[in-house]
């Protein structure tokens, strides 16, 4: 096998065998293959795409380029939530206490990444003594006893996702559908996931910003999951405003404290019980979506959600208490308010703009050497459709820096007042399950 | 300017600048750019291909970066002349001298190359003492005495070009009309060239298999040469079967000899009166076709274009009196015969099949380092249209080994002889001036 005839291939437009996928990503994974070769075959592939089952077999061959997570020891089905990333995302927070809190095993792998604010572990460091540096036996037997524990990316997990990944940001090939579902689905498979449920978002936040693309990304990814035999499906959710109101990590701890109190953010607690409950069907843990949304809010309402966070904190040596007493997580030096310079209403709200402004704060990695600051972040007082008077805060900035000229700037350029009521956003666009 | 931009600007099928195109070729040049970027580049332009002023611009930024040979001090309009290949394409041996002794200063730079036979140096070198290696300034001076002159190509034309080839060659991106046809001008710009006369193949012997790629290829390089103020046309030839009889490096040196003498195969005698026409008007030696053809046919009738090869070979150390005992040639041997195997017409001979066979003999190199045997190649006794007998010759086979049962089978392979009388292929298809 020769890897031009298979970049010829490609680019004619033909399929590539299951054998021909396996070649080319043992070839990235062993570093045989140059780099310039695979450069090229993402470029065909950009311009011809993959069909179904070459996106299953590049699924499968990247999660088989390193380790995969064996959680076959955890009693029940294990079901893993992704989201596709968005601003103020703080669903994984909230949705691991309470799926786990009416008997849905959570195995959580997760990381820490770049973005406007960190990934679920860094938001988790915000509390006192919490860490993830368990091994592999402690893990399993803390899901067992708990139905939740989060645990570290493994060094090695799809080795071949991460070159392939790393050349497509430099070679204007990470917009591909098939390549940006094969990546996403072959990190949770390794992982260990049984089922999946997907949170594709949409809108000017998202990483797609049409309501079309990002159908056919949540289509790709559904398909490529239920031809490897994981039940998947997928929802896709409204990022053209951020979601809930905090953007920051203890900001998002605070509120996912919040939203299992059943005091969160209306959206955000809103899009916490639809993935739940699918997650909490899926896991056959209720026979439907109206019986699994009962379960959950119930496990709200009687604090058995809230209880399940704190076991898990406890578990892995974080204080508990913040949960009652959220002043114990890491404060900001200065707290400042936006004030609106008008009367009207929010008419739009640039989810990634804001994101980058709580960037620029310190509350996300600009690149992988950034030291996050977990106090620091945004706070929304007004979303779109929210009626304003001249003076009322938009936002509440929470910072360590007195100079926040250019933060403010950006908030101003990003929020939009107009005279008349604008729609609210729908939230919930499509559920996809084929 | 980064290099991601540039892609993902291709990519999505948008104009590259000016400035963009010289950054890329620097970055090329020097190394600055990743081969994988560069790849992904090449990629994207293959599917959306480069617009007319994009094709002028690469072609430029490539000459540029490298030596340019300048032939300002040779008096005339020096015009060069460009045959994208085939095999048993004899016709630069032939026109060299032809065109020079009517007047036409021939400043040839050549090179050795992979191929069925040899470069136009290799096939000189078969005559005794001949060597280009000579110093501009004697190369300069002999064009000004003789009106031509050959030297080896300088290693640092067009190095652009060159990396470019070479990443192409592997990553599926040599086919592309704007990469095939900058690649082409640019050489012959940086060697000097006031004018051009193309002569692209077309057939199962060439690059380009079908007429409407040949035409294409043909107008891009006509544009590229007009769009840059070089005077530049093109004829589209047929390489459905070899052209003239031999296929090897002495062989052909005899032949060109036969051909100026006005005793050459007809195809080849008609396609270099006609080229050589092109090039007489380019060069303002003559006022029309006609008219050159005139001085053309004079100079083979009256001996002037053998005395100009005479003049030629002995200026560069060779030994002129092969021209009248080419007998002194590198003579192989073994003569084979390759009898037909029944009655009937010669319907097809498949060019590069045969060119194949001749490289077998060693006649061409199939890598840089093989070496070359300048006695070695066939002689077609029959081509298409031509009515055999069992018996007759197809071809002759001049071997240095004695087992040449695989260049048989494939000769046997390549010759197809039909009971109906074919049509004979058409010498010439199209002239492309703009």
């Amino acid at each position: 096998m020769r890897i031009v005839d298979i970049i010829e291939r490609k680019r004619d437009g033909q399929q590539l065998s299951t054998e021909e996928i396996q070649f080319v990503i043992d070839g990235v994974t062993t570093a045989s293959i140059p780099d310039y070769q695979i450069s090229a075959l993402l470029m065909a592939i950009y311009f011809q795409g993959m069909n179904e089952r070459e996106r299953a077999d590049l699924t499968m061959a990247m999660v088989r380029s390193g380790d995969q997570i064996d959680l076959s020891e955890i009693k029940g089905i294990k079901v893993d939530k992704h989201s596709t990333g968005g601003v103020g995302d703080t669903t994984t927070l909230v949705l691991g206490p309470l799926v786990a809190s009416v008997g849905v095993p959570v195995a959580k792998m997760s990381g820490r990444g770049l973005g406007h604010t960190g990934g679920t572990i860094d938001k988790l460091e915000s509390i006192d003594g919490f860490h993830v540096e368990i091994d592999n036996r402690q893990f399993i037997q803390l899901v067992n006893e708990n139905k939740l524990a989060v645990i570290g990316q493994s060094g090695n997990l799809t080795p071949a996702d991460k070159k392939l990944y790393a050349l497509r940001d430099v070679t204007a090939t990470v917009n591909s559908i098939p390549l940006i579902a094969s990546s996403i689905m072959s990190k949770k498979i390794a992982a260990g996931a049984d089922a999946i449920v997907l949170d594709v978002k949409t809108g000017a936040g998202a990483f797609m910003k049409t309501l079309e693309d990002s159908r056919e990304l949540a289509k790709a990814m559904v398909k490529i999951g239920n031809n490897v035999r994981r039940k998947t499906m997928a929802i896709i959710s409204d990022m053209s405003q951020p979601l809930g109101y905090a953007i920051g990590n203890a900001l998002e701890v605070k509120e996912a404290i919040d939203t299992l109190k059943g005091e969160g953010p209306e959206d955000l607690t809103e899009l916490c019980l639809i993935l739940g409950s699918h997650m909490v069907v899926l896991s056959e843990k209720a026979d439907n979506l109206n019986e699994a949304r009962s379960l959950l809010e119930q496990a709200m309402k009687d604090g058995s959600a809230l209880q399940t966070l704190k076991t898990f904190l406890q578990a892995q040596g974080g204080d508990s208490s913040i949960v009652d007493y959220p002043e114990k997580l890491p404060q900001a030096k200065y707290k400042i308010e936006i004030p609106a310079l008008g009367d009207g209403y929010v008419s739009s709200m640039m989810a990634d703009h804001i994101g980058t402004a709580a960037m620029w704060l310190g509350a996300g990695r600009a690149t992988k050497d950034s030291v996050i600051d977990l106090a620091v972040g945004l706070h929304l007082n007004k979303k779109i459709g929210d009626q304003v008077k001249k003076g009322d805060s938009l936002v509440t900035i929470y910072s360590n820096q007195e100079d926040i000229k250019q933060v403010k700037e950006k908030l101003y350029q990003s929020i939009t007042i107009s005279k008349e009521k604008p729609p609210v956003p729908t939230l919930i666009y499509e559920e996809i399950t084929e």
